[in-house]
């Protein structure tokens, strides 16, 4: 079912999307050698440097970041170096991501590092940090005074920290059983909630110059990722696989420590837990396996409570909105994102 | 023999280095977890985070950006927190270099990668680059303006990727028997050179504000940093043991493609090249192969050419300074440090 929120954040991503992907293209060298690898990722290209069919890919940061300069009454078209920047950072993350994590596929095609090798996956992850401070660094040549560039760097430096500390609590908590949620929520927080508060941050100090209210876009961003990232979470598990093109179970059977495993963790009883930590110490879990994790699930009603999580984080971001003074158009906007980020269906 | 070059450098690198090593305590937060691992590189603490004694380390891009800002006239203090960022990004690129080159001991310590694993030190490496960007902003709060600040990201930015294009070539290049003498140097003056070219470049314009001069220390900074590249390769292969603490011909040994083994793949006959690709298709060449290829390299009198273009670069750098109407003082010392990088016995 399509609702009025769904069809309000899709207006803003497809009136956003093709500046969005124009100032990428441009941001990356059409160089040969390391940069083709950055092309590869980003899909522009195949492994031989043809040209591929983009699969679009969701664009949440800058789309969030473009939407926030809007808000606070900026004109959007200005923010797209911070928006470019944005999305290669986290695409950054993403080809260490997949060496960290060992993954071979990422959106059905083989990641960088699997037909290339870590030592040069690396290196192409860290070019794409490279293009993504030089792009940020653009703000100052479309009129943004150098005070402001400098708050804006030192702002994606601060959320870039965070987001690596998060991956190293995220590296750290796969070791360990006795992750709380509270933990978690901290973990992901940095993980993926940094970037996202930098990006609504970024987008409302383009519009106002002004840093504080920058800083209360940016809390609001913040819950709007943990929102969004608890909603990934509980679609990980019980997501319609027609809608995620993943299985039912896939973040069980991947033995993924996100919000549902935790919760499992903490609430089974001493026979389950026992039983979880045998079947965790396996390198995948089994068919059946899966299913009785899910019963688990089931009896200590996981599946409500990682969706009151995630809706408790959207409603503190429309909180936080309604502090902000903003026209009521603006608030309906960042309603209807704070919905559509607790309902999606993918 | 202790030449005066030698003493003069040694009294530049006396009077900067503790203020550097302060700057650098400051730059990296105490906490526990990933910033220890950042400690441990550094040589600051062991790996149970208990203090450890500093090995001390050139420091050689921090000291020669003090050197350029004071040589350009200004007061090189104003110019630490640049120095302290360029030793964090070198260390940053030491930390990946690692895992790439799959090295499991660093100035007689485990590399991190070798007891923590590949993906935590990965995200060190990139913790290490944050904070790096972190203290080279903290510019804007020891007075320079802010456009001054933006210039120097900007052009760390820029020789940053450099350096990361050089290490995606050395990569390629390993796997290949017809690189030239011409594609090592252009590889070399952006892995090594780039980032010493950035040192000299944010000196002078700590000092003077004035990119164009900053630009001219920085192309004389990326000669230097050739010549100390190219005697580096040069003690790699002949340098004394007992100075450099390498067994002779220790970088034959690794089968490290540096200019002496471009050289000779280059000018050996056709039957001596056949036997040279065999040797170093195996893991590692053996002490009877090395002493052949010593001997290969002495009859092409290899010696001779490598140290010829690393005085080459010197006179280069000496010669662009003339250029640049400084006061006889700070051309003699700009000659001294050429001197010294082409006639250091380790």
């Amino acid at each position: 079912m399509v609702t009025t929120a769904d069809r309000e954040v899709a207006a803003l991503v497809q009136r956003f999307l093709p500046a969005v992907k124009s100032r990428l293209r441009e941001a990356v060298p059409n160089a040969p050698g390391l940069h083709g690898l950055l092309r590869y990722h980003l899909g522009w290209e195949d492994q031989h440097g043809e040209p591929a069919e983009e699969d679009g890919g969701k664009a949440l940061r800058p789309v969030l970041c473009l939407a926030a300069c809007e808000m606070a009454g900026g004109d959007w078209r200005r923010a797209l170096p911070a928006a470019a920047a944005l999305e290669l950072i986290h695409n950054f993350s993403l080809v260490h991501d997949d060496i960290q994590d060992g993954d071979v596929l990422r959106r059905g095609r083989p990641t960088l590092w699997s037909f290339r090798g870590v030592p040069q996956a690396v290196t192409a992850g860290n070019a794409m940090r490279v293009v993504a401070d030089d792009t940020l660094l653009a703000l100052s040549r479309v009129g943004l005074p150098a005070d402001a560039v400098i708050e804006a760097a030192m702002e994606l430096t601060a959320r870039y920290l965070e987001m690596i500390e998060g991956q190293y609590l995220d590296m750290a908590f796969e070791q360990s059983d006795d992750v709380t949620t509270d933990n978690y929520l901290d973990m992901v927080g940095r993980k993926t909630g940094a970037l996202i508060e930098g990006a609504m941050f970024l987008g409302a100090l383009v519009a106002t110059r002004d840093a504080s209210l920058a800083h209360a876009f940016g809390v609001c961003g913040r819950r709007l990722g943990l929102a969004f990232q608890v909603r990934d979470d509980y679609l990980g598990i019980w997501g319609d696989p027609a809608a995620t093109g993943k299985a039912v179970g896939a973040d069980i059977r991947r033995k993924k420590k996100s919000l549902p495993a935790v919760y499992l963790f903490q609430h089974a009883d001493e026979s389950e837990r026992a039983w979880l930590r045998a079947t965790y110490a396996d390198d995948e879990v089994t068919a059946d396996n899966v299913d009785r994790v899910l019963a688990i699930l089931d009896r200590l009603q996981a599946k409500a409570y990682v969706q009151q999580v995630a809706e408790r984080q959207a409603a503190a971001a429309v909180g936080m909105a309604a502090g902000l003074g903003l026209t009521p158009a603006v608030r309906r906007t960042i309603e209807a994102m704070a919905k559509f980020f607790v309902t999606r269906q993918k």
